[in-house]
């Protein structure tokens, strides 16, 4: 019972692993998903502010900290359960949202409920904060499913969530979206060009059989 | 396309692992929760022949070697969000279902379609084998919650599975019930009252302080 | 003592790793592996029954589930050395059936030492099951292999694990065989031959830059 | 180059372990590490409005996701160097801040230099904010060490980290700290005491021997 | 061939894990285990020199550094199979010695092939060195047993494996034995007799409710 | 204290993993490291000795098998903050000196106290001994960098490490230096040349589709 509760419960989400099942060179957790959404929000939200837009840090640092907190109850759904079903998606997200609710109800003393509730919501909405979520938690998907590729991994899972989510970023109408597209995306892709390491020819210049290459 | 698909997409199961989220001292995955389903429930059917019961064993082979093969579609759903709720309970095993129908349909040649829709259809019907399937079950989810609780893990969801599993098993009129309750359960308990491993003792009779204790 | 010791003793095969020592990149454990085991051989039999041989369900059970239960007392032997001497080989599997022989006596209950010796015993034989047995765990080793190959792993070990697995399972003369070496393996050579994915072009795509490829 | 070498930097943090060396139980990365800071902070902050004070929520959003960044260059330093020298100690944070600084300038266009400066900042000053983050970050310690604690781990290092942490929350003058240490550590301490699992009796009570317990 | 296919070679000791199967709190891999003896020996080396005996560091240094070499041929075969039969050991012996010579014999270059022979050889012999080795290799399954049972684990394996490794030490007449049983063993059993931590007195002292205990 | 404290830290080194942070395939703890340099400096040193230097074999036993012991106090501090500055490198050697003495001062009896300062200094001196340390450290950089570059690992630290170890071996002016040059790293270069594995052919051959290629 209590705050304690609650903060106890942040550790579940270290152990709660993204993508199940499906074979990956690297794992990543909900929590370091979580903490780097945090991070690509702050930055998108930040290319908000040099265009103009007014931006609510607070509503942004609830939904983005918060917007996989449900998953403590439910795991990480595979994604292809998400899309098999419309009335499946809407009905764990239903069901997800129920169980905040009471674990709020039942855990959370008087006085911090009406926080928790706030705090705990869905926060994709079209409000600028609800979007640079969005944006964030897309672009993790691709940064996620673009290691794997560069790595040479072939589940074609990975291609299918590096292209949905390419999609769906791009379906959003933010200053921080053009960004991402033209700046970001661009240096992302020069990585993958990057012909594989000539351990041959490194070998040779290091112990002075060969002029060094310009750049390495 | 083809038998390939299915015989590669096994290896999934390696990959999730039971009770996401929660902390555990021995990971288990659903490839090697199968295996113990399996071995258990040939012991238990065992036991049915040694009282007369007559057992199929090309169903009870079929049942327990394929009863989580739905995982690998929708992942290792908490235990908690199972039991949220009737409707949502109902509908995840409906959406598995209708995955695993697809998977058929879509992957598996014309000749072997029968012998899977057979093969990976629910099992735990009222008959001899799918209630041996249900006991061997939940007697891995006893062996799971013991092993933990042994160790000093104070989860509240491993004495919960634990209680649970025993009650469900309980209600299942078998005579390998009544053996697992009357013979293997006692020796469980046994284990656990064990005390704990006297350091000072073991030293001293090994170096020759003390006169062995009479049994180890 | 008991039962309970025998089904306590099924964990230790989560935690004996396969190819001890070789660099890999996903582990594989022997409990995994009989359980892929029992999956193959169930397909294997029914390939096998549509052709008109008749399998016997109940021994196809014990011998698939149970073939590498004496790991347990000898662990994963390295493949050099399993080839090393044939004398050795030899003595290695006779040690093994003794301390299986030494476990049912010591600890399985009296009533159930005759279908323990039974169930635990060298399945391999020239029997159908046996044959398809011995199919069903070359067959592991050739998926096993095959996944490191594919992902870049250049052990030699596993180019002759792949190739040896498939010299044993041609040598067999079941339909089973047949459908494997047909239809099978050249879907999984066809996935070997998928040329790597290109990461600039399906940017390009999901943003709008290029027209989508037929197919992915 | 550009902020995608900031965005693809991020991932290092997953894979830095925090307290390297010492047994645990469990792991935690500097990653997770960094988004339960955020979580804590988040409530804390809350604690703080309720009780009149003013939070600068988009200081409080920088300074606590960004404020282990700077592992990325240099890793986590063992506890008992960063206390063995103060010169040492005070050296380590200068060439943090300055390859922080480099990466900056380096890595970072022009139009962001000046934020990115600002972002990743040393956030422990003298503001609610840089307080909230102080005992956010000590909070952590103390979730990680009673956790380790509390199932049996004996090693010093983890008595001294939750000591010490506790000291260093009781000397900061918030009313969040208030909060804490009337609120939530009692209720930490309370899990602590709760004697071990008597797995005889919950055993007896699901098979229906004893009348259940009170509460569980 | 030639030094670099041995060089190579040594990188699979460190995916060789130590007691395959048994649940342990800790995994130890060959190569970790071979570095600490040769730390081990060191000191008991210093040890015998300090009483004025005379060892060969060169012999020392082969002997202890690739006692378990072999093991790259063999892997950690489980303790029981060892003791199992004497033939077995023996002819194990025999085998895992056959092949470090052949692999000498066919990888190592003809200048060399004296050198290695002599520095992979069976180093427990009744030289000084002979000895310290022996008594080294079984000061690490003290060291890694005691781990395991202060932590709780209460496999039977590691009560064996402390107690026999003390008795051999025992009987091994050097006065680095001497100095073990008299001076090192009683500090390591007096750390398995700490009492457990309060984490409620610690808490109270360190928020200030009691007085410190003397010590910690 | 005594002894046994430092024979029980040892075990710290098993659990610091080298190259915090960056991505790699295989990992690798400072205690197997540590194994390794023992290793190859054995054949380094021999190779000096049949071009007729003499090597003091207990030096050498001595500063290679401790030559990273002080890392149990420090960390593996991150490479780019070693040399950023020269400064912050000399004084944190300094620290860690510092700590090592220390810890000797408090832990170890007074007889063996000029042993320990002795066998825990610095080894990497001008003597042949010293020497023979630098290139077996460096040398064990070249395997584990060549390791990850040969899986197709594109983290640029690795072509880093890779590249100085070998500039730095190639400064040293020692008979095992031109071995390894002209011996021991063309056979590693080759390795990598390797072109990547033809799983269709080796299908076709072992399947008899096609006549087997000369050599594999």
């Amino acid at each position: 019972m209590g705050i304690h509760s609650y903060f106890k419960s942040l550790n579940e989400l270290e152990r709660i692993i993204r993508c199940p099942g499906k074979f990956k060179f690297e794992e990543h957790s909900v929590a370091a998903h979580s903490w780097k959404v945090v991070q690509y929000a702050k930055t998108l939200a930040d290319i908000e502010e040099q265009h103009g837009e007014s931006v609510n840090w607070k509503k942004l640092y609830q939904i983005t900290s918060s917007h996989d907190y449900g998953e403590i109850f439910i795991g990480d759904i595979k994604t292809p359960v998400k899309h098999a079903s419309p009335e499946l998606r809407s009905l764990i997200q239903k069901v997800e949202e129920a169980m905040v609710y009471n674990f709020i109800e039942e855990q959370i003393p008087q006085e911090f409920k009406a926080i928790f509730h706030d705090q705990l919501r869905e926060g994709k909405d079209d409000s600028v904060e609800g979007q640079i979520l969005e944006v964030a938690d897309k672009m993790d998907q691709v940064y996620e499913a673009f290691a794997e590729l560069q790595r040479g991994n072939m589940e074609k899972e990975f291609v299918t969530m590096y292209r949905n989510a390419l999609i769906k970023i791009k379906k959003i109408d933010l200053h921080c979206v053009d960004y991402f597209l033209s700046k970001i995306l661009p240096d992302m892709v020069r990585d993958a060009m990057t012909s594989t390491v000539d351990i041959k020819r490194i070998t040779e210049e290091a112990i002075g059989l060969h002029e060094p290459a310009v750049t390495v």
